[in-house]
C-alpha cells in the first residue's frame, strides 16, 4: 500500500468536482461543492445518531434506503440547514433535485455549518447551477468548500495492488474542527473507491473503519445534527465478481487507514487543541469494555485541562477510567506515561518525575492503560482543553 | 419549616465537633475535622460508584455494612489518600480506631484531597488526638476544615414540628468546589436530624433527597474515588416508635430541602464559574427520560462555553438535547430561554434578541425544555465553562 502525496478524493479516475463561492459564507470564501461520478457507484454511509438530526442528513438517509446507487453530491458550508422545520426540508430536497437535474441521479445533499438559521436556497441552487458548470479531475477548492472553522482541509488517498495485479485506489476527504466537541455539527468525510464491492460488503468495510477511526476520537459517543461519512465504490459489473478474501482485508485495511489519517487530521486541527494525546487501553475483558475506560479518559474535563497544562496526573487519569462503569481491580493496573511506568500493583511507583513531564509535554503524547484481566483493547485520541477552546466557543455564535 | 441562619450540622442539639489544623494542607489551615455524637445515630450513606473508590470509601461502606449506627467520624482535607494501595487502607483503618477510641465506636472516616499521595498518617493522628480533646456545640471550624479547592463553606439547617408538635432540626454541612468536575474527589456532604427514623427508612429518605440535589448537579453521572453523602438521625427508643405517613413527608421534605441548598451552594462556588442555568425538562415520557435530556444539556462544552460568553445559543442546547438517547419530534419541542420561547412547532421562532439575551446575562440564568410527549419532568444546575476553570485545572495538581 503506497500513499499518494497531496491528493484526496479527487486520486480516484472518474470523480470529478468543483466548488464555488455561493454567498453564504459570511467571508465570501468557497461554501458549496459538488461531485459526479462517471458512472452511478456503490454507496454506504452512517450518518449521525443526534435526534435532532439536519433535513440533508433526513433526505439522503432516505435516498440511501431506496438504492445504494449514487451518481452525485452536494455539499454546502456555511448553513447547516438543522432544526429549520419544514422549510429547511423543503431547502434539502431543492438541493438533492438540483444536483441530480445537473449532474445525475440519485444524488445526495449534506450541509454544515450555523444551525437554526433559514438556509438561503436561492443563492445554494444558483451555486450547484454554477459549480456544475465546471467540473475538473482535481476537484477544485473541493476540499475547502467544505469547512467551517476548519484551519485546514483534510485529505487522504492510498494506493493498492489487488491479488490479480490490478490496481486499486482509495482516497478521502473530511471536514472538522475538532470531535472534542462531537454534538456540534463538524463532520463530514467522503471516501470513495473504484475497487468493485457491492453495498452489504462495502457496508461492512465502513463501519469496520469507522469504529478504528471517526468513533476512536469522540469524546462522549455523542453526535451532531449533520455528521456523515459516506464511502463510495465502483459498481460490480457483475454478481459473480467478487473480491477473493484476501483481496477484501487488503481493501479494508487501506480503508481503515484512510479514515483514521483523516480523522487524525480532524483532531490535529481541534479547536483551540495545543496537543493530542493517544490512549491505548489493554487487558480489558473486551474491546468494548477497553473502548468504555479509553473513552472515560478520553472526555474528562480534568484529564484533559492537565494535558493544556502538560501536567502527567495519572490520579485523575485513573479516577476517570474508573468512571467508565467497567468493573476492574486496582490492584490489577498498569499505568505507562509515555513508556514510563507511574502505576502499578496497586499504588504509585517512584519515577523521575522530569522524564515523565518531558514525555507528557510535547504535541503528541501516549499513556497506556492496561486493566490486566483479558485481552480486550482499545485506542482513542484526545485534545486538550485549553483557554482557546472556551475562548472560540464563548465570544462566537456557531 | 423554618430556616435557621448561619447554622449547619451543629444546630442538632448533641452533636459535638472541632477541627484542627494537623499540617497535611501545605497552606498550614484547618485539614482536620471530627464529630461526636451524644449518643449512637442511625447512619446511612451514598458513596461514590467509581471503581477507584478510595481506602476511606471502603472502610466506611464496611462499618455501614456490618452496622447501622455510628458514634464519631473523623475527615481529613488535603490528602484523599485514594490510589494509595495497601498501605492506604491501613492509614485510613487507623484513623478509624483512633477516632473510636477518643470519641466513641462504631466510628467513620472520609478523606478530600489530593489523589495518589501516601497520607501523613502521623500527623493526621495526632490530629485526631488533639481535636478530640476540643469538642464543642458548635463544632468549631468544622465546615472550613473539610474543604479543598471551595472559597466557602456550605452549611444549612432547617426546624419543623411534626403533628405532635414536637420541634425538629436538619441540618447539614457540605463541600465541593463544583461537581462541574464530578470525577474528582470533590464532594462531601454530612446531613443530621434529631427525628427518631430506622435505617431502612432513613435510606428511603436519603435516596429521595440526594436524587433532587447532589444528582442534579452531576455533570456526566461520574463519581469521584472520595464522594460521599452521610445522613443521620436519632435511633427509635423503641421499634414501635415511628413517625406516622405525614411526619415522613414533612422530614423527607426537610431533608430534601438541606441537601438542595447544599448542593445550589456547591454549584454556586464551582470553579471558575461565573454562572449558573437552572434546566427545566418536561414533558418527557418518564422523569428518568427527562433528566437523561438536562444531563445531556448540563454537560454539553458546547452549551457550557454559551454560557460563558452569555450566549443565548439554542441551537446548541437543542443539538445537546438530541444526543441523551431519548427519542422524541423535533415538532413537538418547545424551548424557553428566561421566560421566551424561542423554538416552537419545529422551527425557530422570530423572539427579541436583546429580551433573550438580556434574561440570559444574569448569574443565575434558566431554559425550559418541553418535549411535548409525556409527564416525565427533571431540573438540574450547571455552571458555565469558563477560560478560568480551564486556568485552574490545568495549572495545578489537585
Amino acid at each position: 500500500m503506497e500513499r499518494l502525496e497531496d491528493a484526496g478524493l479527487f486520486s480516484v479516475a472518474g470523480v470529478r468536482g468543483s466548488a464555488v463561492r455561493s454567498g453564504v459564507k459570511p467571508s465570501g470564501g468557497y461554501d458549496l461543492a459538488v461531485v459526479r461520478f462517471d458512472q452511478p457507484m456503490t454507496a454506504v454511509g452512517m450518518f449521525t445518531t443526534n435526534h435532532t438530526a439536519a433535513a440533508p442528513v433526513l433526505v439522503s438517509r432516505e435516498t440511501l434506503a431506496q438504492s445504494s446507487r449514487v451518481s452525485s453530491f452536494v455539499v454546502n458550508s456555511g448553513n447547516a440547514n438543522a432544526l429549520t422545520g419544514p422549510d429547511g426540508e423543503r431547502h434539502a430536497r431543492a438541493m438533492k433535485e438540483r444536483v441530480e437535474a445537473k449532474l445525475g441521479a440519485p444524488g445526495l445533499v449534506f450541509s454544515t455549518g450555523v444551525i437554526g438559521v433559514p438556509l438561503p436556497v436561492d443563492e445554494i441552487l444558483n451555486g450547484i447551477d454554477k459549480a456544475s458548470e465546471d467540473l475538473s479531475d482535481d476537484g477544485g477548492e473541493f476540499a475547502d468548500a467544505i469547512l467551517t472553522t476548519d484551519s485546514c482541509s483534510k485529505r487522504c488517498a492510498v494506493r493498492l495492488v489487488l491479488s490479480d495485479g490490478d490496481q486499486v485506489t482509495v482516497g478521502g476527504v473530511a471536514k472538522g474542527s475538532g470531535m472534542i466537541h462531537p454534538n456540534l455539527a463538524t463532520m463530514l468525510a467522503f471516501m470513495v473507491t473504484d475497487a468493485r464491492v457491492d453495498a452489504g460488503r462495502l457496508r461492512t468495510m465502513l463501519s469496520r473503519a469507522v469504529d478504528a477511526s471517526f468513533h476512536a476520537i469522540s469524546v462522549d459517543g455523542d453526535t451532531s445534527t449533520n455528521d456523515a461519512v459516506m464511502l463510495f465504490a465502483r459498481e460490480r459489473a457483475s454478481a459473480d465478481e467478487s473480491l477473493s478474501d484476501g483481496d477484501r482485508s487488503l481493501l479494508t485495511e487501506a480503508i481503515t487507514w484512510v479514515a483514521r489519517d483523516l480523522a487524525r487530521q480532524i483532531i490535529e486541527d481541534g479547536e483551540g487543541a495545543t496537543r493530542v494525546m493517544e490512549i491505548a487501553v489493554e487487558g480489558a475483558q473486551s474491546d468494548h469494555d477497553a473502548r468504555s475506560v479509553a473513552s472515560a479518559i478520553a472526555c474528562s474535563s480534568l484529564v484533559k485541562t492537565a494535558l493544556a497544562g502538560g501536567d502527567p496526573n495519572w490520579g485523575r487519569m485513573l479516577s476517570a477510567a474508573g468512571t467508565a462503569g467497567v468493573p476492574f481491580a486496582i490492584s490489577a493496573l498498569t499505568l505507562q506515561i509515555g513508556g514510563h511506568t507511574v502505576f502499578a500493583d496497586g499504588r504509585p511507583l517512584k519515577f523521575s518525575e522530569a522524564s515523565v513531564s518531558e514525555a507528557f509535554s510535547g504535541s503528541h503524547v501516549s499513556i497506556r492503560l492496561s486493566l490486566g484481566s483479558g485481552l480486550g483493547s482499545s485506542r482513542m485520541l484526545t485534545t486538550d482543553l485549553s483557554k482557546r477552546y472556551v475562548q472560540i466557543n464563548s465570544e462566537y455564535t456557531t
